[in-house]
C-alpha cells in the first residue's frame, strides 16, 4: 500500500457509467508525487490515508468489478517514522 | 487514477483483431511522461482525464478482456490542486 | 519480489471492515522509497524481508480476497549482496 | 499502454516449455529505458509500436496464460505528438 | 519482460508455507535497480534472464497460486544491443 496525504478532490461529470458510489480524491504520495484515488470511507482533505493500487482496488467491489485502479483502504491513525 | 491531459492521439492498422472499437490516445502525466490510453467515451485533445491501468482497463469491456491496459474512465469537471 | 527493511508500523482504526488480521508494516526498499506491506508472520521492526506486490498479495488470502496490494512473503536469512 | 520503438531481438533457449510461438523484441520506450516484449505480429526492428503490460497481456492468448508481461498489440502508423 | 542479470540469491527459512520448490535469485534490471525474481529453471549468478512480474508470475505455477511477483521465465542466448 501507498502512505500518502489527500490533498484535494476532483469531479468527473462525464465518466463510464459504471463507476460507483465514493469520491475521487487527490492524494500525494511524496511531493510531487500524485495520483488519484477512490474513496468510499468519507475521507477527508488532509487526512493521512493508506491506497491500494492495481485489480486488488477493483476486486473490493461486490458485483461486476468497476474500472477502478486505486482504492483508499483506511486512515492512518498516527504517522511513525517519517512526515 | 492518473490525471493526465490528452494530447494526441496515433492510429494503428496493423494491430492485434481483438482490439474492440474506440480510439487510442495520447496522454501526459506530467511534463515528460506520456502513455497510450483507450477511449471510448468522445473524448477531445485538450481534456483533462482520469485513466486507469492494468488489468482493470481490459476489465471494464464486455465479452472476452482485450490486450488494453489503459483506459479512460471520465473526464475531470475541474482542476482542483495543480496545473 | 522486492527486498527491504522494515522500519516502522502504522495503525489504522477507520478501514474497510474487510481488511484482515495482521499489521500494516513500513518497509524500506532503498533510501527515500518506502511502502507499507501487510505482515501475517510476525515480522518485527528492523528485519530484512521479501515482499510481494498487486494481485498475488491479496490472493494469497483464502475466502475473498482483501484490498491488499503488498505483502510480506518471508524474512531473509542473510544479505548476498549489498546491505 | 506504452509507445515504444523496436530496438532488437532476443533468443531463449532454455526457457519455460509454456511460452507460446513468437518473438521477444526489445523495445525502447524512451531513451535508456527499455523492456521485452513478445510479439505475435511479426513486428520487424524499426517500427514504432503499442505495448501492453500485465496480466493482459499474458490474457490475450487462449487457453493457459503463459507467463508474458508485455505484448505488441499494434504498430503505430504515424507519430501524432513527438519523435 | 525485464531483461536483467543474476547477481546473488537469498534464503528466507521464515516465510509462508505456499511458497514453492525453487530459489530466490536476486537480479540487476540496470545499476542500480534490483529486485529478486524465483527461479525455477537452475539459473546460475552471472546468467542473463528475462523476468515477468505480477500476477503472470504467479499463474505460471499449477494448483493455487503462490505469492510470487517475479519469475524467471528463460535464459537469454546472446545480447542483441546494448551490454
Amino acid at each position: 500500500m501507498l502512505r500518502a496525504r489527500v490533498v484535494g478532490s476532483v469531479w468527473s461529470t462525464k465518466r463510464l457509467p459504471e463507476i460507483p458510489s465514493g469520491a475521487f480524491l487527490e492524494v500525494e504520495v511524496e511531493p510531487g508525487t500524485r495520483l488519484i484515488a477512490f474513496d468510499v470511507l468519507g475521507t477527508g482533505i488532509g487526512e493521512l490515508v493508506l491506497v491500494s493500487t492495481g485489480s486488488v482496488a477493483a476486486g473490493w467491489f461486490s458485483g461486476q468489478t468497476p474500472p477502478i485502479d486505486a482504492l483508499i483502504i483506511g486512515s492512518i491513525d498516527e504517522p511513525t517514522s517519517h512526515e
